[in-house]
């Protein structure tokens, strides 16, 4: 077994999230026993990724242009912006398909146990960015853990000056959630933004 | 979203075994945001893989050579075959080391269901390399499934009219096994070749 490329091979996978040594050696077989159509067309599709893929100068998604295809879009209401942690948040609003306006990729949530300070966030380039455009709302779609709220409300505390509406989506209850299975978090929450019905 | 070379990548990382879209996207991302240190070094690897590994014309492993370094190997046993399904049993036989033989790596079982004939896998082959070789034992390393055995029954049909031990690997409990939760054909097939200890 001096197979280096097939060590080589099983190593990098074996980094990609999700995957362990033992699936990791599993994709490579299945890679390697049928090389015409399995491996070469991703090692295509990859370096073709690697060539033409970029980040969007001024929201962070990734697209085949930059600025990306949502900054550009004059459709899009670009005087409202959805801050998000993750590019994979933006795929998933964009695949329900009710948002209209811009987006902006923080890149993650502060965390001081990974070393995550406002330098590692785009939170920097959100300001300039609204310095230098026309901005109407901001709406924070981070997560409702702890570095998620500490991030909102970090962002909250910078955009203060600005004279600009800064909202969170709506937290409570899940549709389709039972309420004996509710944590008390989320269940005390609930409570306190209900909603008046009559 | 018109970025067809990300869905194009999401696409090809899906097929992968193992892998459903929402991993595929999560690996695609991750691949993505970081070329660079993720991307590249993967499309690089792949792309020489592809260049460089062969199946070993011998044996069916797959190798930087052909034949592959165990086939090419003096120190190991030539005329000694083990039988098996995948290149990921070799793997695992390699790995624990005590084997001095060589293999022969069928491709897979009979499975009537899945389409796969004696054509399909590499029996001929098999009768080609003890025809030409001097083989003294084929050991049958294969899966204690229907499709295992039946395979194994029809390679010791076709190996009847030659002049070698064929043998399979011992069945029975495994090590570390409690007997209490073994299934009857396991415990049945483990008494029916009971040892004699004194």
């Amino acid at each position: 077994m001096n197979a280096t490329e097939i060590d080589k091979l099983i190593n990098e996978i074996s980094k990609l999230p999700g995957l362990g040594r033992k699936s990791a050696q599993r994709i490579a077989l299945h890679l390697l026993k049928n090389k015409k159509h399995n491996l070469l067309p991703l090692s295509q599709i990859m370096k073709e990724a690697n060539d033409k893929i970029a980040n969007c100068e001024i929201c962070g998604n990734i697209d085949m242009i930059s600025p990306c295809s949502i900054c550009k879009n004059l459709k899009r209401d670009r005087q409202t912006i959805c801050i998000i942690e993750d590019i994979s948040d933006l795929w998933t609003l964009e695949r329900i398909g009710f948002y209209r306006g811009t987006y902006h990729v923080l890149g993650g949530t502060l965390s001081a146990i990974n070393g995550i300070g406002v330098d590692e966030l785009s939170i920097n380039k959100l300001i300039q960015r609204i310095e230098k455009q026309n901005v109407k709302e901001i709406i924070l779609a981070l997560s409702t853990t702890m570095e998620g709220q500490t991030t909102s409300h970090v962002i909250v505390d910078k955009l203060e000056s600005f004279n600009i509406e800064v909202t969170r989506l709506a937290q409570g209850i899940p549709i389709g959630g039972e309420v004996h299975y509710l944590d008390e978090n989320t269940l005390s929450a609930a409570f306190k933004s209900r909603k008046k019905l009559i």
